[in-house]
Formats: structure tokens, sequence, C-alpha cells
């Protein structure tokens, strides 16, 4: 078989115009890119306003593992038979990161015969729109610096003289926006900076991947540009001295923090293998974030298509979670039905002995690790919603585990459960899978959330662990409890939470597979994130910047003598 | 009179491709970015290598002021009025760096009537380039830390094993690559990364500005895209433990980078206020790099119009020297003529005792000043180029000082010596400009470096030191001549040099104005540019990485209720 970067250049694609006229767009509400992207204008919105709403299909998956689960693959597979079938159909997608593309992945653009393409572009800049969410985040970085380096160089008094600007009074203690890089760079995790004679205050910070900046978070769940300006204004970068927060609005970089996004707002429209329409917008990661695409652009697909494709990162404990707890409160649009991607061998690794040979036949570790997949069963079913099981098949399966598995999935309540071939043979390999989704949404969907934010944060935390991780409880450390208090006194109490925990297991350890019991969820930091609209809370060790491994990504990547990247 | 975002929006711009076609660009040479950018893809060189050169016309200036000078002004209303004169021509310019754009100018996009437009796609992300280079400087600091980090944490043997990659045992202390970002940052300046458990190896480090990381004159003197393949295969990141260079190819990471830059390397096309092609490409300052536009842009330009203008950052003592010192060595495209601005109020900053109000009639200020205007003229007509001296006028001047600096300058040798109102006029101001223009390019030129690299570093330093500044001699710093050795050992000795100095002056200290004399030139350090093909020397007190101000740019710019961007 065809390398992905292969299939994507061998394939013919559609011009984008056309992809985009097909789509429904006007000619004034798309700029194209070159022949392969369009940026949406969001002058679109309010034409669009009154449409009616088309389907919308949320795809998830089983806890991941190392080999793979194919949840996108299946995505686009299945957006490419639902095309294949002459239905107007639409993927919503995240772009990737580069710190994955170059870190462990080497790309994220689905792959196989379902892609999204031209899969070197969705993978490195596509239209910028992470280096805008960079260069936000940090240009708000360098201003709260330097604005703090000013107020203490001159004295509050010479400060307010020299620049007509009334001290901020900046507590150096309490800097809370740290810096953030678009790439695998462990060496930032920790840093000092302000070293040196004249550049202080020096004080510890840190970077963040790009994808989990609450500027990602902002872009993801912004309705329009006004939106998104009064959610940067809002974002909290500091306390001063009298304890008062110090928002992006009060620093005065709020305005120049949207310009710097006011393209990346416009979704990019691209296509998948067959030539069905794709946006990609927005690329928050799922397990440090809320690891969902963005709501313009379902807003858009929704109103032009009737069916939409979109997916939330890792299992149904993370993207999923977040998807229907933060983005559909935000957006206001319920799912209709999921389909739950699984693969026999993240079941086998599941098993609370996995086989060495994952691959090999072994019914046995595939009925044991099953728990896992009745788990995310369950955990979907309880938001209302049907659900459609969907095996993404590697070529060493047989038909007696597939088989097994098919018959145990619908027992255990999925509403259909098919085998999916989407890698291997494109929108073919799905139809099946599209037929089953199209059954399904006959079905009625009864969507609700799994807690109210209402309740109070605390409430909301003891909810989703008891019953979105099955968890015994949730503990909160003493700098929780102090953030808490904090959060309470600023008046933000009722925002939904979005846990930053490893997506390798439901619980907050990596090492629980299947389905952990009696656990409980430590909480070592909550942190608002009052622009985007939810508290984010630190469950266990997680890092919010990914490290290179010993053999990177990287190392495979380069240009060919025709000038080709290679090796993504 | 509008503002300049006023007048970039209001004026109405030609369809992109229309004006790619009229420069003579094939359908299939260039795709567009929406209807106001297009980049022009490679395969345009080799159809072109054949075709003659037009010329080719450098401005350049007197030692800026913080008044401003308008040397961008000057070549876009020059390139205005050839275009209205019918001539074929193209400007080709730089991109901004957002550090400036926020931090001091709000804006590098020329301004009033001559400008490159649309003014607030060219300040901020344009097609990304920048940010390409950032992120794929950054990719290889990553990379560079994360081997280190493995190779220590594992041991070489056991590195060896599990990676299967030869260990490279990097020295830790002779860590070469710092971080960039696109912003004024000066918390950034100097730093201590790799700080916390399981992060280390922790060691200072700093970033410097997008616009001087060695990326950015990789981008910018490549003749193509395997060129700058092999360029950043080049690039000095560290030595070892033996004391052997280690390269971006030698740790594996090249590729990935000219992956990220795959994009950057094609040109953009936009256009001056009233349709004139412009080609925007890399962005190195003149002060802490080498300060010239790309080579490939020229490259084309010069094949496809009859007239092409660039210019040098700053004064003729930076940008200009670097372009003939370094940039025409690469490109093998000397000059033609030199058009050299200046500003009654600039040369009026020169006087041994400014005026307080600079923009007051004061004849005898500007007639102390003039004698740096005398010092730019002899400096650029020592490399054998006629210059056409251009004043750039400010509504307060008065007739009788301009009439006495034409003549004046005329006297000093100058080919020509025109008022040029493109600000406030456009094309029609800059006519007589175009006029003086054309007339001097039937002079011959017969361009001639300043010094000639073979003859070895250390007389190319005292060269520059003494003729291109007209200093006593150059002094080198301990640091500075043990690296001297060592780039000497490296066998890099034969390169030219980028001096990182003040632009405020022809000297290294800015605070001596007019014509500076009896200084020796102090290099603190210097810094092998093995993928630039340039060595760095630092002389006097110069900062890689900028500061905002008490009252930075960013606090004016913003997004109005149309979702227009403001305040640029």
């Amino acid at each position: 078989m065809l390398s992905d970067i292969e299939i994507s250049r061998q394939t013919p694609r559609r011009p984008i115009a056309e992809v985009a006229q097909s789509l429904g767009l006007a000619a004034d509400e798309y700029h194209t890119v070159g022949d392969a992207k369009a940026k949406v204008q969001l002058q679109v919105l309010p034409r669009l306003a009154s449409n009616p709403c088309g389907k919308f299909i949320v795809v998830t998956a089983v806890n991941p593992t190392p080999h793979g689960e194919g949840k996108t693959v299946t995505s686009i597979g299945l957006t490419q038979a639902l095309h294949a079938l002459n239905k107007r159909v639409c993927a919503c997608l995240r772009q990737p990161s580069m710190g994955p593309v170059f870190g462990v992945k080497g790309g994220a653009a689905g792959g196989g015969y379902a892609q999204v393409v031209p899969m070197e572009e969705l993978n490195l800049h596509l239209t910028g729109d992470i280096h805008a969410v960079t260069s936000a985040h940090n240009l708000a970085a360098a201003a709260l610096d330097a604005r703090l380096h000013h107020e203490i160089r001159l004295g509050a008094e010479a400060f307010w003289q020299q620049s007509g600007l009334r001290p901020l009074n900046i507590d150096p203690e309490r800097l809370l926006w740290s810096r953030v890089m678009d790439h695998n760079d462990r060496a930032l995790r920790q840093v000092t900076v302000g070293q040196g004679r004249n550049n202080g205050p020096e004080h510890s910070s840190s970077f963040t991947i790009t994808a989990a900046s609450e500027l990602m978070a902002v872009l993801a769940l912004s309705r329009d540009l006004q939106d998104m300006r009064q959610r940067i204004g809002k974002l909290l970068l500091a306390f001063d001295k009298d304890g008062q927060p110090i928002t992006a609005e009060k620093l005065g970089v709020a305005g120049a923090m949207t310009a710097i996004m006011r393209q990346a707002i416009e979704p990019t429209l691209m296509q998948t293998l067959n030539g069905a329409p794709c946006l990609i917008h927005a690329g928050p990661f799922a397990n440090i974030a809320h690891g969902n695409s963005s709501i313009i652009a379902d807003e858009i697909a929704l109103k032009l298509a009737d069916y939409v494709v979109t997916e939330g990162g890792f299992g149904s404990d993370m993207g999923f979670e977040k998807f229907c707890n933060i983005k559909v409160r935000a957006s206001g649009h319920a799912p209709d039905c999921a389909v739950l991607v699984v693969t026999l061998r993240a079941l086998k690794s599941h098993a609370p002995k996995p086989p060495e040979d994952i691959g090999a036949v072994d019914l046995l570790a595939l009925q044991q690790g099953f728990a896992n997949l009745v788990w995310h069963l369950n955990n979907v079913r309880r938001y209302g919603l049907p659900v459609v099981v969907a095996i993404n098949r590697f070529p060493q399966d047989t038909e007696q585990e597939l088989a097994w598995l098919q018959q145990a999935a619908i027992a255990a309540g999925a509403a259909d459960c098919v085998v999916s071939e989407a890698f291997s043979h494109g929108a073919a390999g799905a139809l099946g899978l599209a037929q089953a989704v199209l059954r399904t949404l006959q079905q009625p969907a009864a969507f609700q959330p799994l807690y109210h934010p209402e309740a109070g944060l605390r409430a909301s935390l003891a909810t989703l662990a008891e019953l979105g991780y099955g968890a015994a409880g949730v503990s909160l450390s003493t700098q929780a409890q102090q953030q808490l208090l904090e959060i309470q006194q600023l008046g933000a109490d009722q925002l939904p939470v979005c846990i930053a925990k490893t997506p390798m297991s439901i619980s907050h350890d990596p090492s629980l597979k299947g389905v952990p019991h009696d656990f409980v969820i430590p909480i070592n930091e909550l942190k608002l994130n009052a622009g985007a609209g939810f508290v984010t809370a630190l469950a266990g060790n997680v890092m919010t910047m990914p490290g290179l491994g010993v053999t990177p990504g990287y190392l495979h990547i380069d240009i060919d003598a025709e000038g080709n990247i290679c090796g993504l």
C-alpha cells in the first residue's frame, strides 16, 4: 500500500472553489488560498442564521493505546462514504499541532484512503491559525512583563507621568499568563525569564504547547469576531497587589491580540480524498484542553449540510465529555448520534494481561478488554445519544473476532456495530458505517449534559469524577482548594470544568487499563479560564508541554529532489 | 489627511491575479491567497533564467532618527511613480516584523499615499513566512535540547541501543542555538531553560527576535529550495565534547526545518496603492541582521521587470553596506543606481546641538547636519554607484531650506537631488524622483564591493570599520578573539561579515551624531552563521531582542464594529 502522503499527492483534487460552491457558499463568502484551501468569511453567518440545521454526528473512541484507534480515519471515512452516497455532508475537524507532527505521529490528517488533503498542508501551517494563536498569546505575555518592568523601573508616579497610563501595580508573585510554543519542547516546561540587567524582574515561568493555550479555546468557542474580542478582553493575566484581576482588557492588549487573530477566526475549507468538504478550525488537545474543533465551523456546516461529522479528541471520557459539557453548552448545537471507534487491538490492550503480539488472534484478551468498550458505550448513552460502534479493521483482524465483537456490542446497547475499512478502501470501506449511521439517525436523540455548572464548581467536579469517570470521588490539593476559593470570590464558580488528565485511562492514572474502580481523582490545580469560559482542573500528573521522544518524527521528514515534502 | 489604514482600505485594488499577469507570471506560476496576495511558485526561476535583467535601484538613507526618514515611503513612492510613467517596475521589500508593529511603529508598509496594500495584511501575518521561520528555528532548539536530555538521561550506550542513533555527545557548555519569537520581549533576552525534574539539563539561554534569526538570513539569501535545504543543513547548533561542530544535518532536523519553510520560500506578491507589483519576501533587520529582502524575489523581479526597486534597512552604513557586501555577493545582481533618502529634520538632528523644535526653519542646523548626508553620499559612491538624493518632504519644510539642500547635495556629488512628496501625493509626488532616477540610470555604474572576504575575517573587519564607518580601527574582545580562532579552525575565515550595531550613528555609539571621528569599533562577539554564509560581529552594546516601551504601539490597535483592524 502507498504511504499516506503518496496517496494524498496522487489523488486528483477538486478545485477548492468548486467544493465551496457545492457546500453552498456564495462567491463572496470565501476566498481561496491556492487551489486546495479556502478561508470562509464570517459574513456567511447572518445569512445562514435562519436555515435549519443538519444532523450532527460526533465521533469518539475507547481509551487510546499506542497502537492507534483511527478515530480521525473513521470520521473522514464516514464523511467520504456519506458523500459517496450523495448526501450533503461536511466534516468539522481540528487543525493538527506541529508538536505531535514532529514529535510522534508524523501527521494527523487521517490516513490511508481516508484523508483530508493535501495532508502536508493540513499537518504544517495550513493557513497560519495556530501561529496566530501563538503570536497573540505571546504578545500578552510580552506586554505583561514589559508593563511590570516599566512600572518597577520608573515607580508608579513617574510611570504615570511618562506614559499617561494609570499604573496597574501588578503583583510579581501572581503572574498567571505563561507563554506558548507549537512544538514539543520539554526544556521550556519550566523556565526563568527576565534575567540580566534591565530585563527584569526575574521570575519563574513556563511554556505550554499552543494547543493548550486558553486563546486556542477562545478561538474554538467564540461565536463570532466580536464575541472573540470580548472573550480576549476577559483573559485573566495576573492579579494586582490589591488582589484585583488584571485582564487583557485592563492591560490594553486585547484589541491587538484580536487583530492578530482576525484571520484565524475564519475556518479553513479543505476536502477529503473524494472531494467532500471539510472545515478545519482550531486545534485544542483533548487531554490538556477542551479538545474540539470550533463552534463557528460547526455553525456554518450545520446550516449548509444535511450531515455534519465531527470528533472529540481521545476517548469518550475526554474530548466527547468536553464536547457535551463545554462545547454544546456554548454552541447550543446538541449532537444527534455518536460513533464510537474501537479496534480489536485496543480492546486487547485493555485486558488485564495484554497479549505480547497485540495483532494476533486472542479472543480471550478481546473479551476481557471488551469492558472498556462497554464503559464508553454506557458513557455516551448516558448523554441520551444512540451509538454506532465502528470497528476500525486492521489487516490481521479475523472474521471470528469481528463477529464476536459486533454481536457483543449490540447486546451491550449499541444501536449498531459495523466494521469500517476506510483506511484501506476509503469511502467504499465505510459505506456500511454510513448506512448504519443513517439508520440510527432515524432514532430520536434526547441529549442531556452530564452536569449543570450552576450547581457550582465543587459539585461539577464531583459529578464529573463519579459519573464521568466512575471514580469514588475527587480530592483537591491545598493549592486547588485555595484556587477554588479565589474562583468563587471572582464570581466564576458556575463555569463548566475542563479536566486535564491522561487520555490513556478512564481514570487519572495511565497505568489503570480496562475499567478502573475505587480510585479518587486528585485535583492538583484549578485555573480560571475566564475568556474561554471554563475552569481547567489538573488531575494527576499532567504536562501541558509535551516533550520529544528518543526517536522523534522529525527525523524522517525532508524534501525530495522535486521539492515535495516527504516522510510525513 | 486620512490615516494610513483608511487610505489603504479606501483605495480600490486590482485583483492580484491581474497584477501577477501584468508582471509576466503565467497562471501556473503563482497561486492567489484571497484577492490581495499571491504566492509565486519557484518553478518560474528556470523559465526566466535566460531573460535579461532589468535595472536595479537600491534605496538607502542617512542615519535614522526618531522622527522617521520615510525610506520605505520613498521606495514605494518611486515604484508608484515609475508605474504611473508606464514603466515595467516591481518593488522588492521585506515583510515587517510584528515586534516593531506592536512595539513602536504600528506598521511598516510605507505610509500616506505611498503604501503596499492591504497594509494590515502586510503588517501582520501576510502569508505566514515569518511564523515559519520562528517555527523552524524553534524546532531545532527543541530537538537539540531533547537530544541532549535523552543522551544524558540514558547514557550514550543505552541511548544508542534504544534509538538506533549514534550518540552526538553534545557539550552542554557549548550550545549555540537559541530560540526566537517575533515580538519585542525583553523578559526573554536572558532565560534559564530545562528547569524542573526530567526537563534538563538546566542551562542559560536566550531568545532573539525572529528578524535576527540565522534562518531568516538563510531564507533571504537562498537561491532556491535545494540551496535552502543545504544551508539549513549547515546551521551550527552546538559543539560536541570533542570540539566538533553539531549541525542541523547531524541532528537530523534539517529536513523537517526545510519542510516547515517549504511555503515561506515562495515570495508573496502584493501591490502598491496604484497597482504596481511588489514582491514581499523575508524580513531581516538591518542592525542585528543583514537587513535586505530576498535574493529569490530580486531574481524574479529583475527577470520580469525593467526596473526593480529595493531597499536596505536603516542608513547606508547598515542595510546598504550589507546589500553590497553580503547580498550582491550571494546573488550576483549588482545595483545600477542608489537613491539616498533624507529629511530636513533628520539632518537637523545630526547638528551638534539639534534644535528643540525639529520641524522649525533652521538653516544653520541643517547646514551643520548636512555632513551626515555627505558622508552617506560618499559612502554609496565608493561602491561605484550614481546617487539620487531624495528629500522626503514634510509639510513644514520651507522652499528655502529645500533649495539649499538640493544645490548642496549636487555640489557634494549627487547625480541629482529631488524633493519627493510621495507620502502626501503618491505617484504624482514622486514623478520628479522617478525621472531623476531614469536619467541617472543612463550613467554607467561600476559596482564594486567594499572588501574581499578572501582576505580573511580580520582584514574584512578592519576594512569595514575604517572604510565602512570611518573608524580609527577595530578592537576585538577576548571572547571575540577566541571566536575568531575557532572560526578560522572551522575553515570559515573567508566569509563576509555582518555587523550588528546601532543604526542611529555611523559608529557603534548611538550618541555620536553627524560624522563621528576617532572612534574604535569594539567587537564583543563573533558568531559563525555557516548556513547564512556570513559571520556576525556584535559591535558595542547591541540587543538582538528589542523590548516594548512605556507606551507601546499595541495600545492603539483593535478591531472596529465592522470587524476591521484599526489603529495600525
